[in-house]
């Protein structure tokens, strides 16, 4: 029985696409729509949005945001006041055309992001110095009509979380964009055991409309890299279509200077493929929805067994988030490998021969490692193990980006790297566009980031072999 | 400078609707946006939205349920099955028609509410009497296009909760559908201080599509009844449309019964329109964003006025939401004004006197009241008084509620109620359609609900004097 439940998952080496769905509809985290590109985000999988959303939303106010909501809908005529905006979302745009029985006058965009409409409230809001900065975040769903989907990751609809500030100086707004990415890593390193990468993004990779995009690169288990958080520094291209004024302390009339950073659902796809293994999704335990799951082993004492799981619950519940599977219709095998396909990070079970020992049986969902632990300890070993598992994942996670991150002194290097092995490749660049987009041509690589820690691998571009600035990092990604 | 800052929201008798779009203007709750009918929710408006997602969403999951989320699109098609829903609300439906630069095949409906994009998932779902029942809540936008908005009270988009439940048997479902309505009943009345009437909604009045529609109904100060959250039994209208079966117990395939329940952020209209007067907003302490406002009096003392007023702002803040207005360009009065308007509870006045007298002075929101209270007795006094403006609060909209319910014997009694007084009227009903429509026709008021709280007013209907079976509540209404 247990062989028969682990099979239904593909594994991930024979084909890591299919290993990626299996995880995310057997372990009930999403299910397909009959909304063509659109996800059910089901219980167990928004549980872990919850508890994104609400680790993230406390670092917001704590560097002082505030939440709001702007309108879903965008008239035409305002999306496109920004030149590269409206070019970069047009394409992916839903557009609204009927009110019931009535033809708008005008199209509505669903948001593909909110710069639009919110400049134009901040135009209204915004006229003295006084009135800066701006530190407004919004939780909301947007829209984009991508081609190809992929749950979690790519889909028509998906939910994030998008900050909106306005600033007095330039210095001002380059510091809360960087604020705001620093916000991100710690919190995606610390909470979700992925290691990522901090730098800034070409030019051709920027966001469509800011002055600076900056971000933090992942590396998935299958040697593909994922953009997990982005901070633009949007400068004064809105402010000054959208007329963002306000009076400054000298008497001036000047325009804010403005910044925008979201992260979205697509984190959760990011968990899956960094920690996931053969058996299932490995969850970090500060944002597992079940921290703990009890598993009774009946034996001939269902009574007995029952009632000390039910103690043992009760003693757990207030300081973890777990679970009491008492279940009559299953085997504590099957049981067991239902639960490692969720991820749970910690096993506790319990037997009649556990009750007359006074212990219980805990196990580790990263290592599998099984330890017999006296009852009365249970809160601290748990407590303690629960820190030792996060901080394991994380090990783990940079161990095998270490592993697949790989030098390429010319294009050759490159290519062969892209090809056979996948993962991060450090290069050196000159700067020039026509590199990065033959590279992208040639291997279908992207210019990943400018990482903030440089290091000096060689003199000469991987391309073009003229003078290089900076060494950058190239993956193929998600 | 204080008598021109009253003045900017007009008097409730005056032009009550002013009043209304004032108090949320000026209090900064809501801002008009460029999208027809749709508003923007300011920071101060979505911290009241965020307590009451905070509460509220605590007692779902202490009832059993689990969040998801459900795609925003719904194809037509799906929108359609069930006859008297579609027909309910395509009227008011908005319509995507292209994605990107192509026209869809079939038009996609922006969900005005999830029943039928849910339905069809449960149908995948539900296999079994083991899945049952499947409690489920989303948290997300909806949208009805409607001709005439008001901000918190009718937008074309609006945020809201939506839970929809299956079970087993009819009386499971009627009793899910009545624990909700008492879940809204004891939220609104103990977090919302808003008193309300429990019942049924007649015939006409019901959700396009349920069995039965249950619902709590507040009266505004201008008389006028608001519903503030429904919860209907969908029998089995649903599931037999969509094929929701499962097989039970007993072998045998059977439809599913379900509930919906949704409360939503004309919450904060409630809000405004029962406890707000004419110096603005009055927030309940339970949901306010700022519970205390401390406002330093700085007279020719201003830095040893700011230290004390910083530390206690220090000695509250780990039990309150409490700010400090250390703003310079405002005068004391000028604060007083605006935290009155923004409906701050309670304001605590700190100046040299105090400080020479270990003393603040306390002022309520709700009566005006000021008490001088020793500095070491701050927090247990504000403790305590937030627990009594709370309580008072809700006395003094039930008093008003029962001052302006009245009992009307026959129709003319009933029309001059309406014409002269508003508030809820108290009446016999023979339970036929056409006398509902009637007083609706004449009077512009409509049944607000059955009472579940019956009294025998006389035995006539009150329309058409034929034998009566309920005491009904009339109102016009928001
Ligand atoms: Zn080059
Ligand atoms: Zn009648």
């Amino acid at each position: 029985m247990e062989e028969k439940f682990v099979k239904e998952i593909t594994p991930r080496s024979e084909d890591f696409a299919q290993w990626y769905v299996d995880v995310i509809l057997k372990g009930e985290l999403a299910d397909y729509s009959p909304v063509r590109g659109c996800m059910v985000i089901r219980p167990y999988g928004y549980a872990i949005w919850e508890n994104i959303q609400k680790l993230l939303d406390k670092r917001f106010k704590d560097t002082g945001h505030k939440n709001a909501y702007f309108p879903v809908f965008i008239p035409e005529s305002l999306l496109k006041k920004e030149a590269e905006h409206v070019e970069g979302f047009a394409p992916e745009v839903a557009w609204v055309t009927h009110g019931g029985q009535e033809e708008l006058a005008e199209r509505i965009a669903v948001r593909p992001t909110s710069e639009t409409i919110i400049c134009s409230m901040y135009a209204k809001w915004i006229k003295s110095y006084r009135d800066l900065p701006v530190l407004i975040n919004q939780w909301c769903n947007v829209v984009r009509w991508e081609k190809s989907t992929k749950p979690f990751l790519r889909t028509a609809e998906f939910l994030w979380q998008e900050g909106h500030t306005a600033h007095r100086t330039e210095e001002d707004a380059e510091e809360e964009t960087l604020r705001m990415l620093e916000v991100y890593r710690d919190f995606v390193e610390s909470e979700l055991s992925i290691p990522v990468i901090k730098g800034r993004k070409s030019e051709n990779e920027k966001f469509a409309g800011a002055l600076r995009t900056y971000t933090i690169e992942a590396l998935m288990s299958d040697g593909r890299a994922l953009q997990a958080g982005t901070s633009h520094n949007l400068g004064q291209h809105f402010s000054k279509v959208f007329d963002i004024q306000f009076l400054d302390q000298d008497g001036q009339l000047k325009y804010v200077w403005q910044t925008s950073w979201g992260v979205s659902t697509r984190l959760i796809g990011a968990i899956i493929m960094t920690h996931g293994d053969d058996r299932g999704l490995k969850l970090p335990p500060k944002i597992a929805p079940i921290q703990v799951i009890i598993v009774p082993i009946f034996g001939q004492k269902k009574d007995l067994v029952l009632n000390k799981a039910k103690e043992i619950y009760e003693l757990l519940k207030n300081e973890f988030r777990v679970e009491l599977d008492d279940r009559d219709e299953y085997t504590p095998g099957w049981k067991f490998n239902e639960w490692e396909m969720k991820g749970v990070p910690i096993r506790l079970e319990i037997g009649p021969k556990d009750i007359e020992n006074k212990q219980v049986v805990v196990v580790r969902r990263d290592t599998f490692e099984k330890n017999i632990v006296a009852e009365e300890n249970a809160v601290e070993y748990i407590k303690n193990l629960l820190n030792d598992i996060q901080k394991n994942m994380f090990e783990q996670a940079q161990k095998f980006r270490e592993e697949n991150t790989r030098v390429a002194l010319n294009f050759e290097e490159l290519k062969n790297i892209i090809e056979n092995y996948r993962g991060f490749v450090k290069a050196m660049w000159c700067g020039n566009g026509d590199c990065e987009k033959h590279i992208k041509e040639q291997t279908g690589a992207t210019l990943r980031c400018i990482p903030f820690e440089q290091e000096k691998l060689s003199d000469k571009c991987v391309v073009c072999g003229k003078e290089a600035q900076k060494m950058v990092y190239f993956a193929k990604s998600y």
